[in-house]
Protein backbone atom coordinates (compact mmCIF):
# COMPACT_ATOMS: atom_id res chain seq x y z
CA UNK A 1 0.00 0.00 0.00
CA UNK A 2 1.65 3.29 -0.96
CA UNK A 3 0.59 6.34 0.44
CA UNK A 4 1.53 10.14 -1.02
CA UNK A 5 3.65 11.37 2.73
CA UNK A 6 1.57 14.02 4.35
CA UNK A 7 3.88 16.71 4.01
CA UNK A 8 4.12 16.56 -0.29
CA UNK A 9 0.29 15.93 0.06
CA UNK A 10 0.08 19.38 1.45
CA UNK A 11 2.22 21.54 -0.54
CA UNK A 12 1.56 19.82 -3.78
CA UNK A 13 -1.43 18.63 -5.97
CA UNK A 14 -1.14 15.56 -7.58
CA UNK A 15 -1.50 16.59 -11.84
CA UNK A 16 -1.34 12.27 -12.82
CA UNK A 17 0.21 9.23 -12.25
CA UNK A 18 2.40 7.63 -14.91
CA UNK A 19 3.61 4.33 -14.93
CA UNK A 20 4.41 3.82 -11.50
CA UNK A 21 5.11 6.99 -10.25
CA UNK A 22 2.87 10.14 -9.24
CA UNK A 23 3.31 13.77 -10.72
CA UNK A 24 3.39 16.26 -8.51
CA UNK A 25 2.97 20.23 -9.27
CA UNK A 26 4.59 22.42 -6.04
CA UNK A 27 2.13 24.47 -5.19
CA UNK A 28 4.36 27.37 -5.76
CA UNK A 29 4.20 29.66 -9.14
CA UNK A 30 7.39 31.67 -8.50
CA UNK A 31 8.84 29.05 -10.70
CA UNK A 32 7.81 26.22 -12.84
CA UNK A 33 7.98 22.94 -10.04
CA UNK A 34 7.38 19.17 -10.50
CA UNK A 35 8.20 16.39 -8.64
CA UNK A 36 8.11 12.45 -9.45
CA UNK A 37 7.09 10.51 -6.57
CA UNK A 38 8.10 6.41 -7.69
CA UNK A 39 5.19 4.67 -6.01
CA UNK A 40 7.78 2.86 -3.92
CA UNK A 41 9.22 2.61 -0.25
CA UNK A 42 12.51 2.86 -0.92
CA UNK A 43 14.95 5.79 -0.07
CA UNK A 44 17.54 6.19 -2.64
CA UNK A 45 17.57 6.03 -6.31
CA UNK A 46 20.21 3.58 -6.72
CA UNK A 47 18.02 1.27 -4.42
CA UNK A 48 15.25 1.09 -7.16
CA UNK A 49 15.37 -2.26 -9.45
CA UNK A 50 16.34 -1.46 -13.15
CA UNK A 51 12.55 -1.15 -14.15
CA UNK A 52 11.61 1.54 -11.72
CA UNK A 53 14.76 3.39 -12.06
CA UNK A 54 14.51 3.23 -16.32
CA UNK A 55 11.12 4.57 -15.60
CA UNK A 56 12.19 7.12 -13.49
CA UNK A 57 14.65 8.61 -15.43
CA UNK A 58 12.13 8.58 -18.43
CA UNK A 59 9.91 10.54 -16.89
CA UNK A 60 12.75 12.77 -15.67
CA UNK A 61 13.44 13.29 -19.16
CA UNK A 62 9.89 13.68 -20.54
CA UNK A 63 8.81 16.30 -17.89
CA UNK A 64 12.46 18.38 -18.33
CA UNK A 65 11.05 18.89 -21.97
CA UNK A 66 7.92 19.74 -20.75
CA UNK A 67 9.13 22.28 -18.60
CA UNK A 68 11.39 23.10 -21.55
CA UNK A 69 8.79 23.72 -24.15
CA UNK A 70 5.88 24.84 -21.72
CA UNK A 71 7.11 27.47 -19.79
CA UNK A 72 11.10 28.34 -21.53
CA UNK A 73 13.37 28.56 -18.62
CA UNK A 74 17.16 29.45 -18.84
CA UNK A 75 18.39 26.22 -17.35
CA UNK A 76 16.75 23.08 -15.10
CA UNK A 77 17.25 22.20 -12.32
CA UNK A 78 17.21 18.66 -11.01
CA UNK A 79 17.23 16.94 -7.71
CA UNK A 80 16.96 13.80 -5.81
CA UNK A 81 17.51 15.38 -1.66
CA UNK A 82 15.05 13.92 0.71
CA UNK A 83 16.44 15.52 3.87
CA UNK A 84 13.15 16.73 4.71
CA UNK A 85 10.53 14.38 3.23
CA UNK A 86 11.96 11.15 3.32
CA UNK A 87 10.01 9.66 0.76
CA UNK A 88 11.62 9.43 -2.57
CA UNK A 89 10.51 12.13 -4.99
CA UNK A 90 12.64 13.61 -7.63
CA UNK A 91 12.10 17.72 -7.90
CA UNK A 92 11.94 18.95 -11.60
CA UNK A 93 12.37 22.53 -11.92
CA UNK A 94 12.64 25.28 -14.64
CA UNK A 95 14.60 28.22 -13.36
CA UNK A 96 14.85 32.09 -14.74
CA UNK A 97 17.97 34.23 -14.62
CA UNK A 98 15.43 36.43 -13.08
CA UNK A 99 13.56 34.03 -10.40
CA UNK A 100 13.58 34.97 -6.54
CA UNK A 101 16.34 32.72 -5.68
CA UNK A 102 18.42 33.06 -8.91
CA UNK A 103 21.40 31.24 -8.82
CA UNK A 104 20.21 29.94 -4.97
CA UNK A 105 18.68 26.45 -5.14
CA UNK A 106 15.06 26.87 -4.62
CA UNK A 107 14.74 25.34 -1.20
CA UNK A 108 13.89 27.36 1.45
CA UNK A 109 14.62 30.37 -1.22
CA UNK A 110 11.27 31.16 -2.56
CA UNK A 111 8.49 32.70 -1.06
CA UNK A 112 4.59 31.28 -1.00
CA UNK A 113 3.15 31.93 -4.28
CA UNK A 114 0.11 29.76 -4.56
CA UNK A 115 -1.57 28.73 -7.89
CA UNK A 116 -5.14 29.17 -8.00
CA UNK A 117 -7.76 26.09 -9.65
CA UNK A 118 -7.65 27.67 -12.85
CA UNK A 119 -4.01 27.60 -13.15
CA UNK A 120 -3.22 24.19 -12.11
CA UNK A 121 -6.21 22.94 -14.24
CA UNK A 122 -3.98 24.24 -17.37
CA UNK A 123 -0.85 22.72 -16.39
CA UNK A 124 -2.71 19.05 -15.70
CA UNK A 125 -3.81 19.34 -19.70
CA UNK A 126 -0.92 21.17 -20.97
CA UNK A 127 1.23 17.98 -19.18
CA UNK A 128 -1.24 15.14 -20.28
CA UNK A 129 -1.34 16.71 -23.59
CA UNK A 130 2.44 16.64 -23.58
CA UNK A 131 2.89 12.84 -22.30
CA UNK A 132 0.33 11.73 -24.64
CA UNK A 133 2.20 13.00 -27.50
CA UNK A 134 5.70 11.54 -26.68
CA UNK A 135 4.30 8.31 -25.27
CA UNK B 1 37.68 19.29 -27.53
CA UNK B 2 36.81 19.10 -23.78
CA UNK B 3 37.71 21.31 -21.25
CA UNK B 4 37.12 21.51 -17.63
CA UNK B 5 35.37 24.73 -16.27
CA UNK B 6 37.80 26.84 -14.51
CA UNK B 7 35.39 27.06 -11.11
CA UNK B 8 34.85 23.41 -10.91
CA UNK B 9 38.86 23.01 -11.83
CA UNK B 10 39.34 25.16 -8.36
CA UNK B 11 36.78 24.01 -6.12
CA UNK B 12 37.92 19.80 -7.04
CA UNK B 13 40.13 17.26 -7.51
CA UNK B 14 39.71 15.34 -10.55
CA UNK B 15 39.62 11.38 -9.07
CA UNK B 16 39.40 9.56 -12.64
CA UNK B 17 37.77 9.31 -15.66
CA UNK B 18 35.37 6.69 -16.01
CA UNK B 19 34.08 6.13 -19.30
CA UNK B 20 32.95 9.60 -20.83
CA UNK B 21 33.01 11.29 -17.66
CA UNK B 22 35.17 12.46 -15.45
CA UNK B 23 34.72 12.37 -11.61
CA UNK B 24 35.68 14.67 -8.82
CA UNK B 25 35.94 15.17 -5.41
CA UNK B 26 34.56 18.80 -4.42
CA UNK B 27 37.54 19.83 -1.99
CA UNK B 28 35.13 19.96 1.49
CA UNK B 29 35.69 17.85 3.53
CA UNK B 30 32.34 18.56 5.20
CA UNK B 31 30.43 16.01 3.73
CA UNK B 32 31.39 13.30 1.00
CA UNK B 33 30.77 15.35 -2.36
CA UNK B 34 31.52 14.20 -6.03
CA UNK B 35 30.77 15.16 -9.25
CA UNK B 36 30.03 13.65 -12.43
CA UNK B 37 31.41 15.57 -15.57
CA UNK B 38 30.02 14.73 -18.57
CA UNK B 39 32.26 15.36 -21.55
CA UNK B 40 29.84 17.31 -23.36
CA UNK B 41 28.98 20.54 -24.37
CA UNK B 42 25.26 20.06 -23.75
CA UNK B 43 23.81 21.46 -20.93
CA UNK B 44 20.83 19.88 -20.13
CA UNK B 45 20.59 16.12 -18.84
CA UNK B 46 17.66 15.69 -21.11
CA UNK B 47 19.68 16.91 -24.28
CA UNK B 48 22.24 13.93 -23.72
CA UNK B 49 22.29 11.57 -26.36
CA UNK B 50 20.72 7.66 -24.91
CA UNK B 51 24.48 6.27 -24.37
CA UNK B 52 26.04 9.27 -22.88
CA UNK B 53 22.75 9.21 -20.39
CA UNK B 54 22.92 6.10 -19.90
CA UNK B 55 26.69 6.15 -18.70
CA UNK B 56 25.75 9.23 -16.51
CA UNK B 57 22.98 7.22 -14.57
CA UNK B 58 25.04 4.19 -14.25
CA UNK B 59 27.99 6.35 -12.56
CA UNK B 60 25.09 8.02 -10.39
CA UNK B 61 24.56 4.15 -9.21
CA UNK B 62 28.34 3.54 -8.91
CA UNK B 63 28.94 6.83 -7.38
CA UNK B 64 26.50 6.35 -4.75
CA UNK B 65 27.01 2.91 -3.49
CA UNK B 66 30.36 4.15 -3.03
CA UNK B 67 29.63 6.73 -0.75
CA UNK B 68 27.17 4.40 0.80
CA UNK B 69 29.97 2.07 1.67
CA UNK B 70 32.75 3.88 1.82
CA UNK B 71 31.05 7.20 3.99
CA UNK B 72 28.06 5.38 5.36
CA UNK B 73 25.38 8.99 5.36
CA UNK B 74 22.04 8.82 6.61
CA UNK B 75 21.06 10.22 2.83
CA UNK B 76 22.38 10.78 -0.60
CA UNK B 77 21.62 13.87 -2.05
CA UNK B 78 21.89 13.80 -6.03
CA UNK B 79 21.59 17.16 -8.16
CA UNK B 80 22.06 18.64 -11.52
CA UNK B 81 21.41 22.21 -10.85
CA UNK B 82 24.42 24.15 -13.41
CA UNK B 83 23.20 27.89 -11.82
CA UNK B 84 26.00 29.04 -11.07
CA UNK B 85 28.77 26.82 -13.05
CA UNK B 86 26.83 26.08 -16.40
CA UNK B 87 28.95 23.40 -17.48
CA UNK B 88 26.78 20.11 -17.07
CA UNK B 89 27.64 18.81 -13.57
CA UNK B 90 25.81 15.87 -11.19
CA UNK B 91 26.41 16.38 -7.54
CA UNK B 92 26.07 12.79 -6.07
CA UNK B 93 27.00 13.93 -1.73
CA UNK B 94 26.55 11.79 1.32
CA UNK B 95 24.63 13.75 3.99
CA UNK B 96 24.72 13.18 7.89
CA UNK B 97 21.62 14.04 10.33
CA UNK B 98 24.19 15.83 12.11
CA UNK B 99 26.34 17.75 9.06
CA UNK B 100 26.73 21.38 9.12
CA UNK B 101 23.95 22.12 6.53
CA UNK B 102 21.55 19.63 7.34
CA UNK B 103 18.45 19.88 6.78
CA UNK B 104 19.17 22.27 3.65
CA UNK B 105 21.45 21.81 0.82
CA UNK B 106 25.02 22.03 1.30
CA UNK B 107 25.59 24.56 -1.62
CA UNK B 108 26.27 27.71 -0.20
CA UNK B 109 25.39 26.10 3.23
CA UNK B 110 28.75 24.77 4.12
CA UNK B 111 32.22 26.50 5.57
CA UNK B 112 35.19 25.81 3.42
CA UNK B 113 37.46 22.44 4.89
CA UNK B 114 39.65 21.54 2.19
CA UNK B 115 40.75 18.01 1.93
CA UNK B 116 44.96 17.24 2.34
CA UNK B 117 46.69 15.24 -0.31
CA UNK B 118 46.83 12.04 1.60
CA UNK B 119 43.01 11.88 1.96
CA UNK B 120 42.60 12.55 -1.42
CA UNK B 121 45.04 10.17 -2.52
CA UNK B 122 43.09 7.69 -0.12
CA UNK B 123 39.88 8.63 -1.49
CA UNK B 124 41.34 7.95 -5.07
CA UNK B 125 42.42 4.57 -4.62
CA UNK B 126 39.40 3.67 -2.49
CA UNK B 127 36.90 4.98 -5.58
CA UNK B 128 38.60 3.45 -7.98
CA UNK B 129 38.67 -0.19 -5.91
CA UNK B 130 35.09 0.52 -6.00
CA UNK B 131 34.37 1.03 -9.46
CA UNK B 132 37.13 -2.26 -10.29
CA UNK B 133 34.94 -4.15 -8.25
CA UNK B 134 31.59 -3.42 -10.04
CA UNK B 135 32.77 -3.55 -13.30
Amino acid sequence: MFELDPRLQNDCHVLTKYHNCQILLMNNKTVPWLIIVPETHKVELCELNNSLQSQVYDIINRLSKFIQLTFNPDKLNIGALGNVVNQMHIHVIGRYHLDEAWPKPVWGNVTDMPYDNTEIEKIRIQLLDHLKMYK
